[in-house]
């Protein structure tokens, strides 16, 4: 068994990457419950920190992301989720939520 | 500018993913000092919550991560490094800290 080490707030971290495109899509956090229905369900849940509930990606948008492969890292307290998404996985619309460069200049 | 969201902690996600062969190779926490230097220096600084304290990727091992581009997440609480490392990214000798695959038999 692999024991998965959730902080103290009962989180890890979860990234979201096409496994076809091998884009990053997003980042967010898992409970114990969401880990535990995304291995089930082979969809990806999550734990909402602002909404503090349980999430189901996709859920009222339908951009359902299908997990594919699950991978936990080194120190066991993060996750790779290797997904075919079934829209944008952004709220705002984009493919990814990472869609804006970070540089010295613009860095606050 | 674009305001960083760091956590109560003063921490925020960093995912390092290689630049030429779209591999994430590891999650770490960066505070405002490991971005500040990031920037500065574009190579990848974190901050250690096991050790508490600034952290050179690669100042021990060699295996530094030259960051090529930076991109920020929709509620600015997450970056994404766009790397070359000069080796592998994993104290274990792997090429990425995502060596291991779960399922729901091996998840505890």
């Amino acid at each position: 068994m692999i024991p998965l080490k959730f902080d103290s707030n009962g989180l890890l971290t979860a990234v979201a990457q096409d496994i076809d495109t091998g884009q990053v899509l997003m980042v967010a956090m898992m409970d114990a419950q969401a880990m535990a229905l995304t291995l089930k369900t082979r969809q990806a849940y999550f734990w909402s920190r602002s909404r503090q509930e349980l999430w189901l990606k996709g859920e009222t948008s339908g951009n359902i992301l299908d997990v594919h492969e699950i991978k936990i890292d080194c120190d066991r307290d993060a996750v790779l989720l290797l997904v075919k998404p079934h829209g944008p996985a952004c709220h705002s619309g984009n493919t990814s939520c990472f869609y804006t460069s970070l540089d010295e200049q613009n860095a606050k």
